[in-house]
């Protein structure tokens, strides 16, 4: 990976020097992580307009980062921005206006020379297209997610809690090499699967049930995201209907991720959809985001999204119905968008499974 | 906890009058949930000099947030701070400048009559007293921590990874009560234990290495810090040398955590007993921290801290000693100062066992 990180810092002093700065400040850690693959929990970096960068982070860090990072400078003190400020301080630099705060905004003008000017999300708008390598840890993450889901299914659910069946899939995941779980898993039985973001409860999931699971797999610090919504037993009428209609929703979503395609129009176009089968109103959420080493990140969809899609771009596709009280269906996939058909890297079952 | 938290709001509220504003809005998500038990992943509160309180949210959260809240108005909408600024966009507003970002800080300028002024740390400092609830939150998550590393203890250790170790106690951590554990546990054997963050690895533990575990269980959002190191079999004279160093400088510094004591005075304290022993030199990190909803809060330790501990403020006591490349000990207490002796939460052997 270490080649692709100075490609990514190439591309980021690239940009860089497109908004006439001369430094950037990067303190978002994803960042940092992104352009050098330092882990700790406490650094910034501070790239040149040449592509040089030094890391600035505190003493526990020292080994770490010199073992993590390669054709980086490591830059050892008790605090970061001060000393980061002081390796250029008349130069002009550009920050994560996102992200960093107010106090350290207000402590580095102090420092100086020039005031900084925004660099936007430019790093997060890189991080929105994969490389190969980072491609390939997602799959790792999708495939491990998948299979422990299948097993999962396998049973038994029924009188599980929607907890014990959450911490079970959980260690699952990890078991079949997962670092961790990527986010804390939702299972949501019966009424609580009409809950977008349900945190399991000590409900036992029951026959005539929903069964809604909203989980996935970190490996190598990238995250799968995939949900799937199945029924415990033989289906009712109204659990097939949106269930058919999300589904259909979703295949359309999944088909329409292609090179060139913007967020704002798939967002319609699904929405449209719905509207059509007539479940709309009861879709309340959003329809996808980009993944990779955050569980939500650049790109999102919505109706003002601009952009285009790029191939290696990876985005989530999880439009829903639910309907308060009695329950809801989710279906989400990561998807990575090919300059051919999209790549589908969480390919569980789709149909409405009747379990157990 | 509803009446807890309505006194914190109360807490809050005369801070904010004393610094001359008459809005405060809270944008860390653990400042809005102590003050008013919401666990979602987006929102914003604005707290009136009177007490009262809004919390702006999102439409995924509308039900939760009124499920888990009391006393507090819940205003649903796309974003927070726009929303938030038009409830009171000409009253003089305190924002938490050392959380809320440089964009979020215009966006909110640009819609109120006053430029906000800081309300610094205002409810961290607040958070650093517990009230009895939270005590007895922490005294849970200790007590399963405890529990869960006697049990590790038990083993089998010898041969196994240092990752293994790792999942096995979060998992047991988990089974007895746990709501997760709360934070990627460090488990380091032999020479990684000179490491004083190091992440779990396939390294496998061999007799006569040392094991230092620092780890904690997360109890209703509480979490519980605790360090031990022992030996796998017999010790060597250089391991009971530094253990022994370590031990009496923790016990040293654990008694000290007494009514009316400073953090920069204890801190000279244990200092001053390491080097004492001859070992100074090889501390390298801070000598604690404040815990409670996040694992590191105030009071820190340091030089420089000023302030007075007060009763029912919970700190981590955790000298150590680490020789690079081969090995290292380090002894974490959780403990709540009290009018009397201090209350370790923590109440693990502190001697240096041999095991397995």
């Amino acid at each position: 990976m270490s080649t692709d990180r100075g490609e990514r810092r190439a591309r980021a002093a690239e940009a860089l020097r497109e908004i006439g700065a001369e430094r950037l400040l990067v303190t978002n850690l994803l960042n940092v992580r992104y352009l050098t693959g330092f882990t700790g929990s406490n650094g910034a970096l501070l790239l040149a307009a040449d592509g040089s960068a030094v890391l600035v982070t505190d003493g526990r860090y020292r080994d770490q980062a010199a073992a993590e990072t390669e054709d980086v400078r490591v830059h050892v003190a008790p605090t970061l921005l001060g000393p980061a400020a002081e390796l250029a301080p008349d130069e002009q630099w550009a920050v994560e206006t996102h992200h960093l705060t107010v106090d350290q905004h207000a402590e580095l003008g102090a420092e100086l020379t020039h005031p900084p000017i925004a660099a936007g999300r430019l790093v997060e708008r890189l991080r929105a297209v994969k490389d190969a390598g980072e491609v390939e840890l997602l799959r790792q993450a999708c495939a491990i997610s998948v299979e422990a889901l299948q097993r999962t299914w396998d049973g038994p659910l029924l009188g599980r809690s929607e907890r014990d069946i959450a911490i079970g899939l959980e260690r699952l995941m990890v078991d079949l090499g997962a670092e961790a779980a990527g986010f804390s898993t939702i299972c949501a039985a019966g009424e609580n699967s009409a809950i977008p973001h349900h945190a399991p409860t000590d409900r036992v999931v029951e026959r005539g049930d929903l069964l809604k699971i909203d989980f996935g797999a970190r490996v190598g610090g990238y995250h799968a995201d995939c949900t799937r919504t199945v029924v415990m037993g033989p289906s009712a009428e109204w659990q097939r209907e949106i269930h058919a209609a999300v589904r259909q929703a979703q295949a359309l979503g999944v088909e329409a991720l292609r090179v060139d395609a913007t967020p704002a129009d798939i967002d319609a176009a699904v929405r449209q959809d719905l509207e059509d089968t007539g479940w709309l109103e009861h879709f309340t959420t959003g329809l996808g985001h980009g993944v990779g080493l955050q569980i939500h990140e650049d790109p999102f969809f919505g109706p003002t999204r601009t952009g285009r899609l790029s191939p290696r771009t990876v985005l989530t596709m999880e439009p829903g119905v639910y309907l308060v009280g009695r329950g809801g269906v989710r279906i989400e996939d990561t998807v990575c968008v090919t300059p051919g058909d999209p790549e589908v890297l969480t390919p569980a079952p789709t149909d409405l499974l009747e379990i157990g």
